[in-house]
């Protein structure tokens, strides 16, 4: 029914949260979802597993591009591909305020089952509870992943060595543009969409063709390259110095984060990575990144020295310290 | 630092987030944290796994017995548990208000510290996300876990047959008067305490005890045993009939319950389970549960019978109907 809308009752562990899990989460998510109604779901596993989570606050919950929902699939299950594992399962927890539209969770779940399906993983178990008016933003969600290490050798952000050529697989700040324009109402000439994707199609291509010389993996999500390579960099403890030229960027979000005063280097992506693959290998690498239509603008944009820290050469022949961001950029971006 | 709050930036995915987590978080946690910083931990594992996941958003965040903390932890290990699963690791997420007292979160971490050492379980991976004030209600927490099935023969809520004995691991209702007291403001003459506590020790020596005999699990959580007994006799095809008599409840709780109005039999708990075994091995059963402190006051409540529907047998020798509760007595009690 339209405009009808989630009670405090529906948490309340009784008939109607069965009925709310049952015909708006379960029969939404169809397919992709696995198992039963047990509160943990059982399922066969061997070897090493991967394990993560992530809650997500996204404000606005749709945005061009995506919404909550594909962004809580994408989101994990792309924490699960940075370590080399394949995805097999997601559990799924709702914290909804009262008062929520039905349509609108309907709307979630649909982008949930649909990036389910897109990335090849099951739903397994998951969660809901309800919130007084006021007491929560709408809807927050919960993801957590387990995936099977399929990489023939561990992954870690400890990986870059010295001479590593460092690569993302596509152009930059997508995600947080399509979030913050939609949320500030502000409209540009061109519509930014997210990126919001799943990885692990390009991953698991990406450790057909180097095998072992993929060195590391991270995605630049909150804090966006900058903090990915300053982690990348600490955890390994080697210097990363990029090419500013050489990192993609499309004009309408270079554009767009100049009119907000953001650097497109902190800016949030959802359907990218940064790869360090040894030195000679990054032809091979972006040979099959660039095969699929998500990799289609990798690039090159930098290598692994010895030392500390990360720099960036401008295209003018400076050189500048790319600094960790402090944090305050872009609340609520995921 | 006294009176320090957290700040939107703390969220933002850059320095700021880095100290949090480090500073606050693994550090409190200190041994009951496990692997690295990674996003995703990894970890071995086979046969079957056991995956579920649990948002707690209970109001207030301290009460008698226990805190959101200890209930993150013990709530999802209970829930692999239910499975005859050990609890082999946690994610722990935190969605944060703004101007969340530092000191608060804190106190939360160390019991989350100091219930995952009880339980036996490491926090293997983790999230932390900050909103606006106003946006959240002070903190929620996520935890997912995975555990290792070691029961024989699957443990499921389809598994009670007709002739089963139905046990329940000691006295009911505690959890939600103990929070419902403390969020009223209600003082009782004996302070209830919450009975959250993990349950796989005792769930080990119950299987350990009868074997395969042990037939379906369920712990009384939100909508309390009313919606466990009625999960379980609708998903197994069976009638459950207790007698109301043998139901064991604190006169405190049994007192308090009736002072709110409130069915001793549709309130939370967050340390109890109900068993079905089969007939002619409660003895055994109950002698294992009541070894342990948590399990002192066990009972066999009922049995299981062909049909369909949980009925109550009335001390005075009446029938009643125990029927799924709807859903609107205690919001935001776990």
């Amino acid at each position: 029914m339209s405009g009808e809308r989630i009670l405090l009752a529906h948490g309340g562990g009784g008939e109607l949260t069965d009925n709310l899990i049952r015909e708006v989460i379960l029969s939404g998510l169809g397919e992709a979802a696995g198992g039963s109604l047990e509160d943990a779901a059982v399922f066969p596993a061997k070897g090493s597993v991967a394990f993560t989570t992530d809650s997500y606050v996204v404000n606005p919950l749709f945005f061009p591009g995506g919404d909550l929902g594909r962004l809580a699939v994408c989101g994990t299950v792309n924490d699960l591909a940075m370590r080399g594992a394949r995805p097999l399962a997601l559990s799924l927890a709702f914290i909804i305020e009262e008062g929520f539209l039905f349509d609108d969770l309907r709307r979630v779940v649909e982008s949930v089952r649909q990036a389910a399906l897109e990335a090849g993983v099951k739903i397994l178990t998951g969660d809901t509870k309800v919130v007084e008016r006021g007491s929560a933003d709408g809807l927050f969600v919960n993801t957590a992943g387990v995936g099977e290490v399929v990489a023939p050798r561990e992954i870690t952000l400890c990986g870059v060595r010295p001479g590593d050529e460092i690569i993302v697989s596509g152009p930059l700040g997508n995600h947080a543009i399509s979030v913050l324009a939609q949320r500030e109402g502000l409209s540009f000439e061109t519509v930014v969409e997210s990126d919001v994707a799943p990885l692990w199609d390009m991953v698991e291509a990406l450790m057909g063709a180097v095998g072992d010389d993929l060195h590391a993996l991270n995605d630049p999500t909150r804090g966006g390259l900058a903090a990915s390579l300053n982690t990348l960099s600490a955890a390994s403890g080697a210097a990363i110095e990029i090419e500013e030229g050489a990192v993609p960027v499309e004009p309408a979000v270079a554009f767009a984060a100049e009119m907000l005063g953001l650097d497109v280097l902190s800016l949030a992506n959802e359907g990218k990575f940064v790869a360090a693959v040894a030195a000679g290998t990054s032809d091979r690498a972006i040979s099959v990144i660039s095969d699929g239509e998500k990799g289609a603008h990798c690039a090159v944009i930098g290598r692994a020295r010895k030392g500390a820290g990360v720099s960036s050469r401008t295209p003018g022949g400076g050189k500048r310290i790319v600094e960790m961001p402090y944090g305050e950029d872009a609340p609520r971006i995921c």
